[in-house]
């Protein structure tokens, strides 16, 4: 993930962006993300919204993950301890 | 990313919890973790919300990438890939 | 808030909609609605969001007021002693 | 909804809440309490939330109802107008 953080700083710091950038308002954004993801199936069965909306799906999950990297790089998370703590803190709380 | 979507497949497949795992039910999810992280700014400023709840904004983070990680391989979505591909068109659409 | 719904459910009715108002989807689609009223704040203060977005303001917060009808409607809830019976749990949450 | 917007400033000036209430926030929470409405159909079908958990359904709508009723309020918007114009939009797009 370090390149791909490498890369998504480079384009806010293209951009001169990093002052909209508080951990707030990239929140807010990445669930507007979020929704733009769910909107994919309103109105429509897991199936048929995978199968139209494929493109969309794709894109709105990139907006995602990019918003979510610029929060981690932020807040100094690295995002694969956090995910693999995340994960055995599930462990304890659903046992197989 | 490889190696913590097999930690995430592993734990899913270990419960059997792929039978719940449609597209339409886990973009709800995501965007259910996405509020929960959204949560921690509720009332708050940028600044006092990421000093107070530092812990839980990693954790949900964390949620949110589970959930697009389970949703990306299920899709065959490479999410490398596809978020240097959102990159590059975003750079097309907001020009330097 | 009886002559809304009445409204409402003519205006479903007329187009055959009811086959696609289960309290899941509506429930799915009050809250995409909710993040498009968000979204009229992003990136910006409160009081530029207000000024600059009144009129989509207004509008997508019809929207969610009307797919809240649809839905308490579909549930047999009266929201006039929904509203009236949590403001009075909340009394009693945050006592003065 | 003169005499809920009544009930709920009431219960808001008791508690001194109005200066936390500007448009952005209360657009945010209204955004959280959709999200928690819709926490109750996660991994249940339409049928089996609304059965489960109809009691939480109730209450997260009127939370919903009740930031929305604020939100108005404070940005001077009538909702019973806003509604009513907003199904004669929606009649124009889409007609019978």
């Amino acid at each position: 993930m370090d390149e791909l953080i490498k890369e998504i700083n480079k384009f806010r710091d293209e951009r001169n962006w990093r002052q909209y950038h508080n951990p707030k308002d990239l929140s807010l954004s990445l669930s507007l993300e979020a929704s733009e993801l769910l909107e994919n199936f309103q109105w429509l069965s897991a199936e048929e919204g995978a199968e139209k909306n494929r493109q969309n799906i794709e894109e709105e999950l990139a907006d995602v993950f990019i918003y979510g990297l610029m929060m981690a790089d932020d807040l100094g998370i690295d995002m694969e301890e956090a995910i693999l703590r995340k994960l055995e803190k599930n462990r304890e709380k659903y046992p197989k």
